[in-house]
């Protein structure tokens, strides 16, 4: 089976009229066959014609013998140059090409969650390439961080709703992929209207989304089985949220029966969308929130000789990229070293990192010295990642970013 | 903080009589003061003294310029010659410090379990070099695997019963490690009683454990919330259990609302016991089984048509160590492409590997080959770990041995 039996129309006459783009005799073509999903630019020849196509062309692609492969779309100013949309030569990538695989990612979370509150489209995953779509109820917003679906904008957003009934959808135009695509940072309604912040239920707890706001907050699902883990350490504990956010460890841990909970963040809005998270969800009186930096927070408290049952640190990605990987790695390992010695004995410490360069090994390894630089033992009791709605393409798993990383401390 | 802070007896008539191991002047210290556990054979000085102790022999481990270092139990046998017990040098290994141990052990599991039915002692990372301790309630099996533990079995037995309560325990001499500890393979009532299968509550079904009949097959807790996860993903569905040992996936897919399971094991007394968990959870009308090896057994339903909305294959380590990694691999490999063409479009195909050889990585490719040359695609919707009361100590992290992939095939 070597295309996705998806429906398409077959119009010559669109088909006919595509780019073609074609390997090098030398490039890999089994890899793509077997579905990996990427084209690197040394492997297609780039003639002239090739480097003008705009980014998000369409093109035909063809091995090394004229074969032909799938339909790509292409970005000749990336290092992935082409990206599989459908090994099927004569897919027309319409809008029933894009029901048909938002249907499909649909299918899969409503099987799996019983509230329509997920990430509903993984990009590639999901065999959309750089397209990501969060829902929250009634609203969804569609992130199009490649050239292509921003140029099916409209059949994707009609797809969306024919599919899922959405009532309102966002463009959220600020991913950091959209430069390198050649498209301008913009965010606006496309369908319906957004104009306050969005209750969502997630692990018994209500948390406010903010998805136009000064601060286009959002919400992260990744970490939703991470939270769920670490309510089930929280029964009466005093927990620590480093790097709270809208307070997604921290009302998960008193949905889980923590007896109080300090969120820290750097961000203002973030930490008021936290309070109205924890009012919604009845537990105002035992949440608190502290603003700045998490580091700094975090030497305060040892100077107040505070102590936690519970201390999660979720930090943004230190380590984004290669080149931030070493300062990236000793950020991860300083964290640590300041959260230990807060640890109660036998309490808990969650370090997560959602950073794609630092694999598991490393960050645990950073982890692992800054717990012991911080002069505490202890055990790793569980490794997480992220949860089912953020699926990876197997020929892709390499790109499983987010680890969570939970420690019970010795005293 | 170098020592672990355990109350002990310092009777320097004891400590004093202890042999002395000393490590090699260029051997690695560091990482054991900063708690690695294990010393290498080319780590130690091997004198002939040395060479002759019995397995299982205390012993003071200095460095290399004769600083204690702490007390090591030492088999000469093995590569692993010496493991660490306690970085104090003038620890007493007597019951008060097995009991501190095992009050450890068993604070963090009452603390995450409602139940007691859960492994309760894992070896190095709960401070135990070599001792697996699990419990089903009033009863609880120990696991001696290394000599010193066999030697100091009275102390450890009492040291349980205290801290837990326990009724009965039983000696499971049956580990692969015993021989080379100069053990012999015995399996003993230590006290109490034991002899009927012992009904066990997890995830909402009741299992049957029979821990002294002849297969002695027990329950592995250890995939516990990977039967979980598979549970979430059954509601309504059709599942195939294969390598189903005492009926561990099936009956939680059941308790988690699957139509129908159909368990595969080779054992006879296996499939009995899972027959009994079935019926004990109110699920007899739903569950049958089929006897064989679950290869032919695949193809044999492949001959029949059989079509399933979840499969779930864990088999026993095709890869338990290096010399086996690649044949267990291509065992994988194998599993995963028979078990693929059976999932209907859209199902799920959860794999496991309790294989300490073959890293997630490679146990991840394999599954992927197989998938793809069983003629499917799919998203890896989630990767699995052993549950929390299976803790690794994270100096030796790299042991994390139990990996469970969740696929979900396109049709």
């Amino acid at each position: 089976m070597n295309s996705t039996p998806l429906s398409h129309d077959s119009d010559p006459a669109l088909t006919n009229s595509r780019p073609v783009v074609r390997l090098k005799p030398k490039a890999e073509a089994r890899a793509i066959r077997h579905g990996f999903p990427w084209i690197y630019a040394d492997e297609l020849v780039t003639d002239r014609r090739t480097q003008n196509l705009t980014p998000g062309t369409l093109a035909l692609l063809e091995d090394g013998d004229r074969r032909p492969m799938g339909v790509v779309t292409v970005n000749p100013n990336s290092k992935i140059i082409g990206r599989m949309l459908d090994q099927n030569p004569d897919a027309v990538i319409d809008q029933a090409w894009l029901t048909a695989r938002i249907t499909r990612a649909h299918a899969m979370r409503a099987r799996l969650y019983a509230a329509p509150y997920y990430r509903l489209v993984h990009a590639e995953a999901d065999g959309l390439p750089g397209v990501i779509i969060d829902r929250f109820g009634d609203t969804a917003v569609i992130q199009p961080n490649a050239a292509w679906a921003e140029a099916h904008l409209d059949a994707l957003t009609a797809a969306l709703i024919a599919v899922t009934g959405v009532k309102n959808v966002l463009k959220n135009g600020t991913g950091r992929a959209r430069s390198m695509e050649g498209l301008s940072d913009e965010t606006v309604t496309l369908h319906g209207t957004i104009d306050a912040a969005i209750p969502v239920p997630m692990n018994g707890a209500t948390y406010m989304a903010d998805l136009i706001g000064g601060q286009k907050t959002g919400l992260f699902f990744d970490q939703r089985p991470n939270h769920a883990f670490a309510a089930t350490l929280s029964n009466g504990a005093r927990v620590l949220d480093l790097f709270s956010h809208v307070g997604g460890f921290g009302l998960a841990a008193l949905a889980g029966g923590a007896q109080s909970v300090l969120a820290v963040d750097g961000s203002v809005p973030a930490l008021a969308l936290a309070d109205q998270g924890a009012a919604a969800s009845g537990f105002a009186d035992q949440f608190t929130t502290r603003q700045g930096d998490a580091f700094a927070v975090l030497e305060a408290l040892a100077g107040e000789g505070a102590q936690f049952d519970v201390i999660i640190c979720d930090p943004p990605a230190f380590a984004p990229a290669k080149p931030a990987l070493e300062a990236g790695l000793r950020a991860y390992e300083r964290i640590a070293r300041l959260a230990a010695p807060l640890v109660a004995p036998g309490g808990y410490l969650g370090l997560c990192s959602c950073s794609h360069a630092a694999d598991l090994t490393a960050f645990r390894n950073a982890c692992g010295r800054g717990i012991g630089r911080g002069g505490r033992r202890g055990q790793l009791i569980h490794t997480g990642h992220a949860g089912p709605d953020h699926p990876m393409l197997p020929q892709l798993a390499e790109s499983g970013y987010l680890k969570a990383l939970f420690y019970r401390l010795d005293g």
